[in-house]
């Protein structure tokens, strides 16, 4: 089994690393996707939007097939989504994969690789707009968002939410267990000022105590 | 302002990238430390305990005086706490610092550099009673611990609540809800398999709903 992370200039940080946390733990504790690879255009450094660099594990024509690929946001997804380059490999390999997964913004490379066109999907609440706004996509406002293969979250640190989600749908609801346990993912459920309830807050944040 | 963040082979992942996702939203929107800097040893990648490869910004003999340093945790951390280099640039750099953090089991490297002796602290779940064990740390099963400057956090992603109680401490609750809201942390409640009321589990998962 071979699980991609997709890895481009100015990613958001925690959309690739809360995902990739769960992934491995998975993978290493509870016999998930044995190979989880980060994978690039270019064999260099990726500098991520906050400036953590990362080095990738694979590139574009040196990746296997994979069986699951996710796709992290961020501010480089506005220039990603015109890199033919990028969007080729995402379609390319879609038509592999049994699932394809997005954090935050990622949702609008998955969009331009053609996968999210009739389908329903979120992303981060500031971006909801622009996506409402491709015309092809029903937008739910819920912290993640699952149509068929294709599975979409919410900003950021909703892709910690999503990944979990994911292994419980696949390896069952004893192995994501187990991973939250492991990773001691049992959040504050504190709020900072209140702005779950803000105008421009998505439903979900609003229904949430 | 200068927030250093401590990077070694087999640190855990999500321990670093979570603080640093939300220290790195502060100083970016919010006015928070300009310098956010992973320093290591040495100026070669650092491969994490999950795979994930980084390049240090800055090694321990160029690092300038640090005002904040936060120390992730990870299977590394039982070489590191041997490491006379890395002990005794953390005890050093206390010398200057207004506060320091760690994440999981970071806090043994807290404690070698002789930072826990006679205070109050956490760390994962399943390392409380080697905690116990060093003899002279009060060891209190919550989420986030602070005692004066120190601040220790349970396991892995509870160093996203320990980096943003620790913005509202510095620099306020309307501080810290920006950074909430902008990395999108109303995190889901949802427990699989209902772990945390598991034996091992500590005091504060098994108080909270």
């Amino acid at each position: 089994m071979n699980f991609g992370f997709l890895i481009f200039p100015d990613l958001e940080e925690l959309d690739l690393v809360g995902p990739w946390e769960i992934i491995r733990y998975w993978s290493r504790f509870a016999q998930g996707p044995e190979n989880c690879l980060m994978i690039s255009e270019k064999s260099e450094p990726v500098v991520c939007n906050k400036g953590m660099s990362i080095n990738p594990q694979v590139i574009f024509s040196e990746c296997p097939p994979l069986d699951y690929l996710l796709v992290p946001g961020g501010q480089g997804t506005r220039q990603e989504v015109d890199n033919e380059v990028l969007i080729r490999f995402v379609a390319g390999q879609a038509q592999y994969c049994r699932a394809l997964l997005s954090v935050c913004t990622g949702a609008f490379i998955l969009h331009r690789a053609g996968l999210l066109s009739g389908l329903r999907a979120t992303t981060h609440w500031a971006s909801l707009d622009r996506l409402r706004d491709l015309g092809d996509v029903t937008v739910v406002e819920e912290r993640i968002v699952r149509d068929g293969r294709i599975w979409t979250s919410a900003g950021v640190s909703a892709g910690i939410d999503l990944a979990l989600a994911f292994v419980a749908d696949v390896a069952g609801e004893e192995t994501a267990g187990r991973i939250q346990f492991g990773t001691e993912y049992y959040p504050s459920h504190r709020s900072y000022g209140g702005l779950q309830k803000h105008e421009k807050a998505p439903q979900y944040m609003k229904e949430q105590d």
